[in-house]
């Protein structure tokens, strides 16, 4: 497998990190902002200050890109959210499984004691599987939360996962 | 009972929404905001631009405020998040009861087809049995998820109402 190298994303990164968002929004399948979110909404939020942005490079190409941020101020700033995007040629090349397990380090050394996703797509099921390979439990279901553009209203999970402060680096796959 | 009016707040009330939320934050038992967070931080939160706000008054005194807003961007703001708050001289008067059944309404107004609770503290008894009264749902649990100053790290709850077009607005306490 190609060597996937994740760095922090710059503000020179902004034009690569909106090219994957792009189509992939356009499929309305799996995230919240609908397609044809702006370009300053999205940056906007990817690129928050309270985030850590990364992008995950193969062969010297931006294939993904990840964050992490607080999920809730002051009492609530233990647990961390993150999200990931891929750009859409690159799937099933393990970049997604790279940047959470890079996540859950970088969250475990930012002092974070668990992480939790707000908005998984119930049917992405890649998605799914791919967080409970991680350690991810789903602990709670909303019905109907999101409009997906070709199933109607289907509903969203919330997933989490302690991060134990002397857990090693696990990746799934090995 | 003594009238509850609710209505929108205004700049002119940052001062009277802030002597609520210090003392209240103070406690460190139901709001992710911690004691001692700043005046900015929470009225820039409380006043987002995505927000409504209001405040209830009764005998001409403000005694409480909430507010909705969508709880995810694009393909997820069907559903609205939404916030109460009290103060602490004017608990168990009906105040956040009268809130609730007013910001369903607002929701329902809006459009909004649904309205989700993302952070309410498991051992928020009151809290709990009231939105409860109000006709939602637990559907998620997040494990200890909020430094309680006086507990520990307690459990967050999750809480779910979906809005029919068609409701009446009803008061539990009727």
């Amino acid at each position: 497998m190609k060597t996937i190298t994740i760095r922090p994303a710059t503000p020179a990164d902004h034009d690569a990190v909106w090219c994957i968002f792009e189509p992939v929004l356009a499929t309305g399948d799996t995230h919240a902002f609908a397609p044809g979110a702006s370009r300053e909404e999205v940056l906007g939020y990817w690129f928050q200050p309270s985030a850590h942005t990364w992008v995950a490079e193969q062969e010297g190409r931006i294939v993904g890109t990840s964050l992490i941020r607080p999920n809730q101020p002051g009492l609530g700033d233990h647990v961390a959210n993150a999200g990931y995007i891929v750009a859409p040629a690159f799937r099933g090349r393990g970049v997604a499984s790279a940047m959470c397990a890079h996540s859950l380090d970088a969250a475990r050394a930012a002092g974070f004691r668990a992480m939790q996703f707000n908005f998984v797509v119930a049917t992405n099921a890649v998605a799914v599987e791919l967080w409970k390979r991680h350690g991810f439990a789903v602990v709670g279901r909303v019905p109907r939360a999101f409009r997906h553009v070709a199933l109607g209203e289907v509903d969203i999970l919330i997933m989490h996962k302690t991060l134990d402060a002397g857990e090693t680096r696990g990746d799934p796959r090995a």
